[in-house]
């Protein structure tokens, strides 16, 4: 499959929400126009989105639901759940583990890692937070394929090349830091000053 | 100034850490060699990026370390610190109080409101959680640009609303909605579950 840009998985991922929506409501088809307004683009965008994977449009019937949903599902890797560890349970850790959505795309969060005797053996809904030193052995027993990483900066880079050896293959950092990994590790960081800096430099630049 | 992609911005805000970093240590110059590494891109893509504001390098020497900084802050708008409010104290809005990136970037949350009575009058990093009532009448006596939006989604639009009317041009959304905001108003919505999505896709398609 040719290879598409993070743009284009991001737009994916809306249409799939709104599809989902739409599924929802018992609907049969949607249009590129509708799937455009709501997601803040152009018909032409869509499909243009939508034409690297084939023909789903029917012309002055627009897509069909349930099929474009499925197709894109398998497109973005979501046919299959993802077993997620989660290594920091600070402030950051804590809202991840409850945020509904990961739950919600197949993203389970299933081991939450800390190296704080304070946080060790609590419990965070549902999991007991467990001390980082079992990471190795854990994940040994039940592989991982993406993992999250939300520890202080100066600790980042050595939970990801733990991760790493232990056959982690996606990293979701919410470290401050970049890090660095092997070519066919995955990272995504996520980092919430510089989503305000890009608002800054818009009010700057009015 | 010509209108640069929200990628650039992104790439602009990594290379200010970076020679924010060698300030600290007292470097005058740095390479684009240097800022490609650590920010994960390739020289060339440093050179272009950092053309569009006029010439700072010097052949054979690279960049001023001080001015490029300087030069770079004055682009994104961060010469000046921005008084942000918060809406929306759950798990998501308590990790956001307490991430140290905000406040090093001259972004201060100066105010949080929720509309559950068992939030109101809670202390959260040194602020009194307020009722969302008083939302309009205190950003009369003390205006913001930025707002930060943690609400469930079924309250996002209409908070986003009352804060559009007064007067705040910049939304950052972890609500799992699209708002709708006037021309003049900018939002960044930050979703999670999509971070994890582009992770998938990379694993699907590998």
């Amino acid at each position: 499959m040719r290879k598409i840009s993070d743009s284009t998985v991001r737009r994916l991922s809306l249409y799939l929400r709104f599809l989902e929506q739409a599924q929802a409501q018992g609907r049969s088809t949607i249009s590129s126009g509708e799937l455009a307004r709501l997601g803040g683009t152009t018909s032409a965008q869509v499909r243009k989105d939508l034409s690297f994977f084939g023909s789903f449009g029917k012309r002055g019937l627009g897509y069909a639901v349930p099929e474009l949903a499925a197709k894109i599902q398998g497109i973005l890797g979501l046919q299959r759940a993802y077993r997620v560890v989660l290594v920091g349970a600070g402030k950051m850790g804590g809202a991840l583990v409850q945020y509904q959505g990961f739950r919600q795309r197949g993203f389970h969060i299933a081991a939450i890692y800390d190296q704080d005797a304070r946080k060790i053996g609590s419990h965070w809904n549902g999991l007991v937070v467990r001390d980082v030193k079992h990471l190795e052995a854990d994940l040994k027993k039940e592989p991982s394929d993406i993992a999250i990483v939300a520890t202080p900066g100066a600790a980042a880079q050595e939970v990801v090349d733990r991760l790493v050896r232990c056959g982690v293959k996606a990293i979701l950092n919410f470290a401050p830091v970049p890090l660095a990994v092997p070519a066919d590790v995955e990272v995504k960081t996520v980092n919430m000053a510089l989503e305000l800096e890009t608002l800054s430099y818009a009010l700057a630049n009015r």
